[in-house]
């Protein structure tokens, strides 16, 4: 039995006190490997942006808004932990300067200068040690080339690979891509068909090995 | 017994094929809005942008992403009503140009250059000809003189006044502005007992009068 530490959802960054950027990540892939997790005996503890999925009761459920709040949440849990699934998609992105009044409209352009987000498994898996770390990469193009960059960037020791068609959706087609650049295994199916295929990879490869 | 157009929800606008921009409006008031004017005996359509409540099943729901969506099936619906309740919160900004493929990182600061899109309810009270408008305002400055500007600039015949705190709550707290800058009303409660009194007041200056 493990404790693992699950990242889900979108994050929100503010532009304004009204309008911000996100993405339409559900939680429902989380929601999937959280029951997997609980199913397989393991401890789960969830760090998750603003969703609306009824996470399993048997999970802890930490939530947060921004990507900021996210890291902070995760790495202060994953000090507890055995090991992070990092199926969350945070904003990525956020202006530079928040806005304290909702922006009115002139009619003019707005230029917004977005800055870069910290990366929340690339951070953890920084300072991982004998724990062990999964990502997901989300990809448009090049998909497996940029989901082995990112695997190896991000410190990890299996990278999920899914499309866009991924997010807000019933269904999940995935590859689950180990270090040495193999590709473990292509999953097809509901999420929590997918999900529990990926639980008992990381089982055999990361929690029994 | 009327037939009343109402736009309900947030819009997206999206910067590539993940991330976008929206708001936290949750669907919540317009679907009261509906009940109260199904309850009152109204025929009613929704154009709803992308939101997890439940509308009444007596209503006609149209879906919609984008604000050029909402005002395209707006403006179609609209043709046959007999008024319309702006309550949606339509994304007011979009990019100058959407990225076909997800937005690599790089380090670097990203700038986005946003530009208006159309105004709803602005649109539709310049060509509403007989039919009337209730416009909504979510202010976080000099709230009552800007919702006033509004209700003369989009040619609405009421202007429901509330906060920021209005979006993604159960509660509301709002004030209805008429034309001669008058406050015909301040209401407080759940967002049912808000929407009734709403219909109330429009049934009796705009339907019945």
């Amino acid at each position: 039995m493990a404790r693992i530490l699950l990242t889900s959802g979108p994050t929100r960054q503010y532009i304004d006190p009204v309008r911000y950027l996100t993405n339409a990540s559900s939680g429902r892939m989380g929601c999937s490997l959280a029951e997997a997790a609980v199913a397989a005996g393991h401890e789960v503890i969830i760090v998750s942006g603003p969703v609306s999925v009824t996470y399993p009761e048997q999970a802890t459920v930490v939530w947060v808004n921004t990507t900021d709040e996210m890291l902070s949440a995760a790495r202060e849990q994953f000090a507890q932990c055995d090991g992070l699934i990092g199926v969350a998609a945070p904003c990525d992105y956020r202006p530079e300067f928040v806005q304290d009044q909702k922006i009115a409209k002139t009619g003019q352009p707005l230029v917004l200068q977005l800055i870069e987000t910290p990366d929340i498994v690339a951070t953890l898996g920084a300072e991982k040690k004998d724990r062990w770390v999964v990502g997901f990469a989300l990809e448009t193009e090049d998909r497996r080339f940029r989901a082995l960059v990112k695997l190896e960037k991000k410190s990890c020791d299996l990278m999920v690979l899914n499309g866009p068609e991924a997010m807000n959706s019933e269904e999940n087609h995935v590859e689950v891509l180990a270090k040495d650049g193999s590709v473990v295994a292509t999953i097809d199916g509901s999420k929590g068909e997918v999900a529990s295929q990926i639980m008992q990879i990381v089982g055999e490869r990361l929690i029994d090995a």
